[in-house]
């Protein structure tokens, strides 16, 4: 059953949220990837949010670029963390979707990684810190991991 | 009957509305202001755009500071034309609301004015000049301001 | 008889007003093209503005870079709705755009729109919703539209 | 008879445009100011700038805040040098204008200076240095002031 | 014993943190707070994150401003989840700290909430939505809110 | 003898600044232009802006990238109008440059105008409009080159 | 003698310049300040730079704001290091001075600090980890504060 | 025996850091040139920085893109003289390194210099500015070049 739900605003955004599918793999964490929009099909973000924790999901990650309200309207209707990838789709290449996910108001917080292919990556890698308290598994995979990184 | 909803995302964002508010006054545009959280209240915004048709409005108009989602969700859940006001509230200064109601992604269009009381007021001139394609009363009275401003 | 007048600061706009026409085309919402500059056919763009009603046209949308005044221009000599939409035509990629189509002061509405591609379709898109206010078969097309989406 | 014409956006821009008369009366420049709004006033902008010849004016300095079409505007209906002020009168604190101001298209220029109470200074030391091709009394007192700032 | 550390950079840091440590006593979450400088303390920092997982903190919050390597400084050194909060202490007003804070390399992420006191705020809500996946009665005490919030 | 000193800052300016040249070629006015650097050739660039009202030179316009001081340093040294053209030759694309332009402190003015070719053009465009009030041919070369603009 | 030379481009740039020089005093760095804008008083800026080495100045410390080409102004004249501060004195609040230190040219640099205060500061530390280099004491009394700071 | 310590964040910064190199050789500085993660090892930057002075380095250069905390952690454990080259490998192309090396806070300086090539060509010349301090021979080397450069 996954743990982690992925979510990509668009089919285009898939490029970029393979760099985070690679790396939940590569943890061996279940997830699984859907794509929706926020403003196009509205209806099935709530859904998709509302179902999410009986579906066994404890973590969302939402990329999005442009206007990029997915991450926030997911954590609109959840209580999960939700973690949101600012993509640099648009023709302002990205720190428009950087503060759309960034500047949550008060009360529904939002886990925002770097623009692009870098926060893509550390989506799963943060998901896999979050997921770590609860799970020794995963926490062994991720501390592996950047013992790893450490040596270089 | 309320022709415009003006919908504010918070309470604090009371003072740029009210010059929305007196604008619609000036005009004689009959309208309705509710404070709606797009991420505190999801349902509530849901529940208020699905409506707003049966209700009689024809224009909403939406003012949001910070990720400033307000006027693309509302847009999400209707085809009425929706106005996005970005207000400077954050600590970004109203250059994130600016670009969050700007960057909308293609099918779901928001219509952005100017940050703060400029674009409140705007807000307000808009509808009246998209109001007046239907309302010659309103078109009237857009026409006699615009010639009042001509005068200077 | 054309509801909208299209408008375009260059010629080398055309490639992202297409994007407008062919939303507009899809939505069967009639329409006329031209190319006129702000700041190079003043008086050209003045006599436009003022015999747009008379001639039927009821929205206006202008695509500019830079400066990009156009689309304030037009709202200066007419009352008619006019949709900006900002092009990444020149070095500073349309955040300048952007701003000179969203800052309009007080009294002289614009309807701003996404930079480049996205916003020339969200134009036309604009355009249908505030259309839709009088016309029950564009209403039937853009929300035809949206239920396709919705399904995704 | 004046030779310059300083046109400010709105009434509320005259602080930052004292300092351009300031500097015009210490050169001994003869001017005259006026307040004429681009998009509230376009016909009368237009009158102004077309009877600029005729009346003697031969450098124009226009100051205005936001989307600050103004000097552009002016430009548009006159082969005379424009100076263009950016102000920061709008709540993106003049970027917005500078950018306006700057990102003129090819073919009908103006001459950009620092936003706010320094460009409004500069403006009019621009206009001497350009006077001073042609009047020598301009060109004395613009060097002598110029010598005395060297002293400092 | 505290879930929850809280690491500010500087003294002056702490009106901002207040805000954080005000919503985790409303949530019941045990906290401890300090003042440690990435920069000028980097011994006592890695010190800190060292040492965190064996005192029992689960998750870490770090404030920052400016530069504000803080959050980066010690996920380099933890594997916990780091929330970062950019503050606005600098001459650039929190854009800087943004960025340093959201634009964090592959492998070692940081959780970047919004500038100032909007973030200060919701690194709370997102630690209490992370330990919610582990603590049901921290899962009980924010659901809580987010209903009472929901209610407006 | 040349009327208008054209001074890029390097070899890799060349390019833009063909535009300019081409322009005052069209226009009849005689140029000069060199390659000199305002950092690296500081005797160079003071000597030239010294001499150029002995040389007959009555505009200056110098294009530069990154820090582009050089607009600014010829007109520390020089009385007589100087043009600055902002290029998108730093890793900035061109922000730098026109900040660094524009921004000129009191008493020492310099005409900004747009980033890259754009402006490359206008600053030719902008020195006609200079030299227009003194010279009849080449107010008649730029008068009928607007005509022909406002053909389109 | 002195070993630090401090240049600020206005006298109102003093109470930044304050926590330079409180900085050097507590090091016990022996420094000279002057007033002097590259802008106005280029001749004076260049005898001050060529003029440095010879009276003993090992080090170089500038603030300017707004297009603060006296930094590079300064290097351009000199080998020896030279410190930049960018000052938030312009309407652009430090950006724009930052930019123009920042990117110097390839062969002449600069080293750019913080924007205001932060930056005042640090222009002393880093002159004297310069010094360091060569005057034990002066690495002695750098060392012992940044020991002192590490207690925090 | 290496002077200077070049460290870049990650192999794909070699490119840049090239530039650094070359200009090292041709002013016949000696170097090493390292890479290293602040994020991903710390301890071995904690390591490199700390052992600096015994292995003879007298100044560190560090190039890094993104939160680009690589050359303030550096500077965080020793009193060396640290120039940050900000690159431009993020999303952000740059601004983003820019600010996060050039906004250190107060009592830990570093030297930023220009994003990008143009900054990694004066890290080194910079580099040679302050050691020509203490080794007559680079100063010698370093004159020459910056007359070489004068010459054009």
């Amino acid at each position: 059953m996954p743990l982690v739900g992925v979510v990509m605003g668009s089919k285009s955004d898939e490029p970029a949220v393979q760099e985070t599918l690679k790396v939940l793999e590569r943890l061996d964490i279940p997830y699984e990837a859907v794509v929706l929009s926020a403003h196009r099909q509205p209806a099935k973000v709530m859904e998709y949010a509302r179902s999410a924790p009986e579906r066994g999901l404890e973590v969302l990650i939402a990329a999005a670029g442009g206007a990029a309200a997915l991450p926030g309207v997911l954590a609109s209707w959840t209580t999960l963390p939700v973690i949101g990838v600012p993509l640099a789709t648009s023709e302002l290449k990205g720190v428009d979707a950087l503060y759309a996910i960034a500047q949550m108001p008060p009360g529904v917080p939002v886990a925002c990684v770097a623009v692009g292919p870098w926060g893509a990556r550390n989506a799963a890698y943060l998901a896999a810190a979050i997921l770590s308290l609860k799970y020794p598994d995963i926490a062994d995979a991720y501390r592996a991991y950047r013992e790893e990184l450490a040596q270089g």
